[in-house]
Parts: C-alpha cells; structure tokens; sequence
C-alpha cells in the first residue's frame, strides 16, 4: 500500500487492488444481460489470481476460510466478461454471464428481499 | 447471530442485519435511474440508524473510523429510495436518486476503470 500515491491509485492506469487488514477486496458480480446485482463476496489475492486465469468467479468464503469456485456444487459459474474497478482499487464490479441462478437460495440474485419499514418482503420469485 | 436459524435469516421477513467481526456491513449504491453502480461502502449499525432515519446515506470511515454522511461536503449526498438485502443479510443494495456524481474524484461512479489485461482503462470521463 505504501509507496502508492493516491493520484496513482485513483486516476492511473496500474491495477493496484488493495487488499484490507483480512486479505480480501469486496466483489460485486453483476449481470451482463441484465445488470443486476447478483450477488456480493470476498475475494483474496489468490481468488482474484484464479478468477483472471480461469475467466470464472473464485472467492474467499469467510466462513469457511476457503477458496471456492462460485458453481463448483451447483455447476451455476460464473463466467467474467469483463471487472472493473472503482476509484481507491478496494472494489471490484464482475460483469458476467451466470450460468443459472446465482444464489444458493435459488434466486436469480441474492438480492430478493426489500426493506419496508422493519419487514423484509420477497420482490422476486 | 447466534439464535437466528439459517432458514430465518435467508427466507425470512424479519431484518437481522449481519455485522462482520469488525461491526461493519456493505453498502451497494445503485443509481434508481440508470441502475448503474455508484459506489461500495461499509456501514455499522449507526450509520444504518441514521440512513433509516434520515433517508439519506450515511457510511462508515474505515480510514477515518468516523460517521459518515455521503454528500457532507460536496452536497452530493444519496436519496434512498429503496433498501434490498442479501440472503445472508451481510450486504445491501441501496436504490438511490444521486444528487450529483457519486464519486469524490468528480466521475459518476467510482467505477470509472476497466481492467484489460494488466492495466486499467477508463471507460468514462
């Protein structure tokens, strides 16, 4: 992190991903056809690694403390077209083309509930 | 966490935001209008309050460890119009009408830098 001028990270051409304390950088996986949001995780420098090699979404499950193919059960890759980045390189935008349905719910997106007053209501089937 | 079953917490109705370790939940901001995303952030259960609240995003500083209104200096701050949350609620997707561009460097989004190859191109001005 250090030796990075902020001008350099936020207005220049190098990719600089900065990972926080824990390793790991925020990706948000949108919908290409769509643009929706399908879902958010983290990955770390070796998620991020496998992902650009492979073309298909690996993330860092907290949880489990493990890498993991996003699919690797339910075969719903993720397949990239393109990752953009935002302003401080501590985020990533995924645009890709899911192969199913990208929450382990079932849903389209993991996004399927509002907030209306203090009750979450299902938007979506 | 503990005492919410998984099945209450995905298909549920009731709103039991999930803090990280560090107290901390993400922050999606998506333009209502364009459904572009704006910008990634992390609130705590303060600045979740006071966007409730006030109807107006508020974040949390992980560099500055500080509250956060979104817009408290450069006016730009973010309606809410609506509040989705995840499966797992760790993360929300905040629909908002943007007073102005998002993002402190002057884009629209932060999300102004594609990845191609090694280097970052913009794909806005």
């Amino acid at each position: 992190m250090s030796g990075v001028s902020t001008e350099e990270r936020e207005l220049g051409t190098t990719f600089l991903p900065r990972f926080d304390a824990q390793g790991l950088i925020i990706a948000i996986a949108v919908d290409d056809a769509t643009r929706e949001i399908l879902m958010v995780a983290y990955m770390n420098a070796e998620a991020l690694e496998k992902t650009r090699e492979t073309g298909l979404a690996h993330f860092w499950s907290r949880s489990r403390q493990a890498l993991w193919l996003k699919g690797e059960t339910s075969n719903n890759v993720l397949r990239i077209k393109e990752i953009l980045v935002d302003c401080d390189q501590d985020a990533l935008q995924l645009v890709v083309d899911p192969a199913g349905p990208a929450c382990h719910t079932g849903a389209q997106s993991c996004f399927y509930r509002r907030l209306e007053g203090d009750a979450l209501n299902r938007i979506v089937e």
